[in-house]
């Protein structure tokens, strides 16, 4: 199998880029092809847009890979995604797309696009701690779709989806919202206040579009900064008031978050 | 003039309630009833929900008030706005509504559902650098429509909203979203890094609904942290591109934003 790997937020660290090759070279069922753009740097991107756009383009296009993996996340993806998916090619959508995080917005697009798309590890993430589980998760799953490496709670034929739960908020009624009807909706989040947690909650679970799926689940919340003063309530008593505001099943936790644990999620699960 | 403070979002600090009353009782033109919940505090709020709810609601039925004035932003008012807005009293509309920051929220439902509300400041601004002018503007308007208390850009006739940035995002696509079909669009936003910044205006631009407005114009964005790498594009820069990118008009700066300069922005400007 041949993976390319591309960067349309933030630029990869080149030890991320070795570390990861080199786990493929070893385990030798995978071959990993990191676009020169992921080194690139403008400002807050890896790239500026047209070059991190025609990057990830190009890699869509190309019959020889089977999946694109994304670098890393950060900020950004969300300023190229609706013109990402605008002609696709064939070569396109025969293809698998993995990550999380702000490559949530393509996942998004690419998921309202037909195209196959999943939540889990990112490149970047073999620099966390036990960071080599996340990239044999991620590629056990790429290569030869291990049941393992998915969410223990997915259910065969059960439509889900999984976000960060900031980057949901902000693709909400744009043209790259996704349709969430009857969807099992996965959540998590990494560094936000609890009073952002709540707000954002409040927005999202707000939405009549979301008010479809079929339940909300809730990965790991974590890196929380202090709230001063002391909010008064944790990230699972916030998301379980919100859903219950806006009667949506609060189903329990889930097993995505920013750590090497990052389950993988299907958008279009279905039993091997 | 009677002008009853509440405090929908987080408790107003006892020495800015005795400042304010005081500012009000040296003018002689109002008399301002700071209502005992604004002192309540329940974790990050000035009391609960429903203590917050219940105050506001209180002060809106009763028909001595002309004025409701919010004391404080923060975060929270959300959380009682649609329940705000149910089943409303005469009295309630009667009066005029003035705050700005987190009570955008009210702000939205409350002109949703016809009440006469503005953006101006809040009676904590008082503490800031020149706060007493702040306070002066806010009552020279509410009490005599003083029309230099106005933004100076503001048209007569011409319908205007303005907001907070990042309480705008969140309250799209919810149940207290107002029209913004052709009104004159104004944010601001404080403490907020510059990818921060661009992600909101994607997702505020990227909505049909404010791409109805008739122009956006951009208030001061204050204390923006770093951002890590150097973001690669100021405040402006980040409004102008994305009004660019969606073809809404952007009308320049706006007289706006965490500060005692705030300029107070009625809803439904009409000449006197």
């Amino acid at each position: 199998m041949k993976i390319a790997v591309v960067a349309p937020s933030c630029s990869l660290r080149p030890e991320a880029a070795e570390a990861v090759t080199a786990i493929a070279a070893m385990r030798g069922d995978a071959e990993i092809v990191i676009h020169p753009q992921c080194f690139l740097s403008d400002g807050h991107f890896a790239g500026p847009d047209a070059a991190r756009l025609d990057a990830l383009r190009a890699a869509m296009a190309d019959d020889q890979y089977d999946a694109i993996w994304f670098a890393r996340g950060g900020y950004g993806s969300n300023r190229i995604a609706e013109a990402t998916v605008a002609n696709l090619p064939a070569a396109a959508r025969a293809k698998t797309y993995l990550g999380y995080s702000d490559a949530g917005f393509l996942l998004a697009a690419f998921h309202k696009a037909g195209l196959e798309v999943a939540h889990g590890p990112l490149v970047q993430d073999v620099m966390r701690r036990d960071g080599e589980t996340a990239i044999h998760r991620a590629l056990d799953w790429l290569v030869r779709r291990d049941e393992r490496s998915l969410e223990p709670g997915l259910k065969p034929g059960q439509p889900a989806m999984a976000f960060n739960l900031t980057v949901l908020s902000h693709l909400l009624g744009t043209a790259i919202e996704p349709d969430f009807s009857g969807v099992e909706l996965l959540i998590e989040d990494v560094a936000e206040h609890e009073y952002r947690i709540d707000r954002t909650m409040f927005h999202v679970t707000g939405s009549p579009a979301i008010r479809q799926v079929s339940a909300l689940r809730m990965g790991r919340m974590s890196e929380i900064p202090d709230n001063d003063p002391v909010f008064g309530s944790d990230a699972e008593s916030i998301v379980r008031d919100w859903c219950k505001r806006a009667k949506i099943v609060f189903g329990g936790r889930a097993e995505i978050g920013h750590d090497a644990a990052n389950c993988v999620v299907p958008f279009n699960y279905r039993a091997n």
